[in-house]
């Protein structure tokens, strides 16, 4: 097989983050190793390799003795045009046999995880068979000791950061509710204090955006490792989007399936953000688990069972772990999306009387407690401290300093198409569908268009009249502000009702 | 969103059974929809419309006013180059929560699995909904309910024949055992005692071969249902391939995604089989369940409650079933792979001194136990029956008229390249790992080219002496047969022993 020697050109297909390879059916690799469209292919070039997915060419866009990569592919290569690839069948990856175990209800075993979690890192499995584990795992199919396995499995196979001292603080919200974005306001007054937080955060996953969307709207968030370290060491914080980072590279890859599939499970949760705290080098995390109806966690035992899985698999770690169940009855702040929520995020710190309450209240309740948790305040009087460091401005004046310390503090934009939608009838705000709200959040064009989303006009218990504003729908595209308003034509947000909501 | 036209252009790519449109990330409908890579979207060419995956384009293979399809979009969408298509976001697929439910573990309803896989068979589940949906049935995961529900809404999504009289035969074979290709052999012989069975067969899903494949080597096996009825009513037979039927459509999409995951459900074998069954008119169905320690059934107690289950399912659907349980212990036949099995099934027929002893006898256990079940023969006497019916040449006669009638009996071909393997010690065959063997014909070019596979030449308890041929590898492409070889190397199929095993 050493003939097997083809030469990259470039055609810009962008295929998102799948790597796909684009040989003619007729060329002498093909016919020689018997390849088909959707054959896993190997492709080496030096001492790189990744594992693509074949699709066939039957016309002159390629030469015979030519092949064209995925856009993903180039860089995961190190690829450039006229490159010659050596292309082979790609290895038998065994631990499939473990990934279909799973899949007939076997447990796993801390190798049989540990060689899943390599073989998905190093892009061995599929979107097909990462989709099939990750609909395995879920509905209460992992147990601890295999979330514990899971867990370490995906810290071992990425870096990990050793900062050197403690505590290093930590926090994190499981998410579910939309515009709920205190992680950069409990950053800011939690470094102010004088507190090591090295925060690292994700993108979206299912909701319209995720800290590092917001926080990219604001500064650069790609930062590498030792530029991240420089930050630290300079301000005592970051804002850093963790996949610039390789740690825990494997939840990075999950998750790109996890989001069209929409699926989240109380173990990939617990291994996914733990993962992330131990290899950031964390020794304090504090988790927040919003409750409500629509919210991720819906009830207090499912929240309840979420904590003790958390506490165990994060003490079977050796790190410290502090859950805060919040309301999660209705959004937070007012923006809903990247740019709109960095303007609430921003109105906070800056305390401009603008700045929503609710989300200025919840960031000090954390702070104060994460204050308390790390030490740095006695029991009871954390909650005055963060009010006094959010309201001296010592908070925005750290927010700042971090963000030129990682290139400079910008101005969010504004999308180019608003539209306000009004209230049919009057009455009292009765209920707001958190899950309705993101999904037209998410058609507006949130998160991959930042200044796309919406913005709240009324919350739960406000009368309204008919006519009012109740929200406005921000986008980039006419064709994704049209999307989003059909979608409400069938899928209402607002409940209007006759009595005051409690 | 009127205005979102684009002309078509083939770039001849073809991605296997995935429809895929490309279109330019600076097109007019991009930018106005706000579409990305992996968007899923639909498009419309007059009454036809698909659902699609986008891949973006940034170069020159396509100018702006321009999209193209993979090759398998263009005929479902009934499409030819200048077509103008109308591109729109994918509409919402509200059955993915029912989906997101089994995932999670709750049951479904039958209106939930009929939404399901109406969708499926629409289209509208991309291959990682699919995944995640089969991982979520696997493992013990649907009740009985639920079985009869999915099998009913597979056959409702798809055409259903009415032969207009009773018993119409039918036989099937659960699979797992390597060469056991008696489908072809009792067909032939229970038409030729009269019997009506309009046989459809599907193509392989994890094996080397499915009888669609070996049939295809000796006939045309992609009739439509005018054609087919034409040879039932001639003949009273057929040997046809069920994927070019519309009956239990979804099912093919299923197995599409079922083949890489290498997932096979009890649940999802019993709706699969059956429903093609049900919707193929069958009022009598033979089931051969083979078990044995490397077939897909390994033990009495998992092919007792698949034998429950299918009894289940088809007298809910009012439909009689037998099954018979046959040894699984060794591959059955020479040949493993589609034209290899057809030499096989071909000296069978035809009395061949050289004919496998074993295929021989199986098929006939099987015709007579059928003639038996359809009240063809009396109890007792449908074996010696159906050894008539072979041993005078009516089955063979009959096998040929049903082939002209398909459109000419061929001869199946016989691979470019052939390397045997030779026994590295002498000894006792111990034992053949079906699984592995399977997996080497594939590595060979198993079905996709119709002449590779392998050839065993020995079977268990066999003596075998230092350098005699166990079995010759067939292939087409000399990257196949190095591949098939290099995993021998590591895995090897055949256990020579000291002494006779049982």
């Amino acid at each position: 097989m050493n003939s097997a020697v083809l030469r990259l050109r470039p055609l810009g297909i962008d295929t998102h983050r799948e790597f796909v390879i684009y040989m003619r059916r007729d060329c002498h690799v093909c016919r020689a190793e018997g390849f088909q469209a959707q054959t896993r292919v190997q492709v080496t070039l030096g001492k790189r390799r990744i594992i693509a997915t074949l699709n066939v060419i039957d016309s002159d866009i390629l030469a015979l003795d030519e092949a064209s990569l995925s856009a993903s592919g180039w860089p995961a290569l190190g690829a450039a045009p006229g490159d010659e690839v050596d292309v082979s069948h790609a290895p038998t990856v065994d631990s499939l046999s473990s990934m279909r175990a799973k899949v007939y209800g076997h447990r796993l075993d801390a190798p049989a995880l540990k060689a899943i979690i390599g073989d998905v890192a190093a892009g061995r499995y599929s979107d097909i068979h990462i989709a099939a584990f990750l609909s395995a795992c879920a509905g209460g199919r992992m147990d601890l000791q295999e979330t514990i396995d899971l867990t370490r499995a995906m810290v071992d196979v990425g870096d990990r950061i050793d900062w050197g001292r403690s505590p290093i603080a930590d926090k994190h919200c499981v998410g579910g509710l939309p515009g709920n974005r205190t992680t950069p306001i409990v950053v800011a007054i939690a470094v102010a204090a004088g507190l090591t937080m090295p925060k690292t955060s994700s993108r979206a996953i299912t909701s319209p955006a995720g800290t590092a969307d917001v926080m990219e709207t604001l500064t650069r968030v790609d930062l590498d490792l030792p530029q991240m370290r420089k930050v630290v060491e300079r301000e005592g914080g970051c804002f850093v989007w963790g996949g610039s980072l390789s740690l825990s590279p494997a939840d990075d890859i999950l998750i790109r399936v996890e989001r069209p599939l929409d699926i989240d499970s109380d173990a990939q949760l617990v291994a996914s953000v733990l993962s992330k705290k131990i290899a950031a080098g964390a020794t304090h995390a504090l988790i927040d688990i919003p409750v409500g109806p629509t919210a991720k966690v819906r009830s207090d035992e499912d929240a309840a069972r979420l904590q003790t899985l958390l506490e165990q698999v994060a003490s079977a770690h050796g790190i410290l772990l502090r859950v805060v169940r919040t309301h999660g009855t209705q959004p937070v702040g007012r923006g809903i999306g990247p740019a709109l929520e960095a303007h609430d995020v921003l109105a906070v710190l800056r305390g401009a009387a603008s700045a929503p309450v609710d989300l200025r209240m919840r960031s000090l309740a954390l702070a104060g407690e994460l204050l308390e948790f790390c030490g740095h305040s006695l029991p009871g009087t954390g909650h005055s401290e963060a009010w006094r460091l959010l309201d001296s401005g010592a908070a925005w004046d750290k927010f700042q300093a971090i963000c030129e310390a990682q290139g400079g503090l910008r101005t969010p934009g504004v999308a180019a198409l608003r539209s306000p939608i009004v209230a049919e009838r009057s009455g009292y705000v009765a209920g707001i569908d958190s899950r309705r709200l993101a999904r037209v959040a998410k058609l507006a064009g949130a998160p991959d268009a930042a200044t796309a989303g919406l913005e709240l006009h009324v919350g739960l218990g406000d009368p309204v009249e008919r006519g009012q504003p109740l929200f406005t729908l921000h986008a980039q595209a006419p064709g994704e502000l049209t999307y989003a308003k059909e979608y409400l034509g069938t899928h209402p947000i607002i409940t209007l009702g006759d009595e005051v909501a409690r």
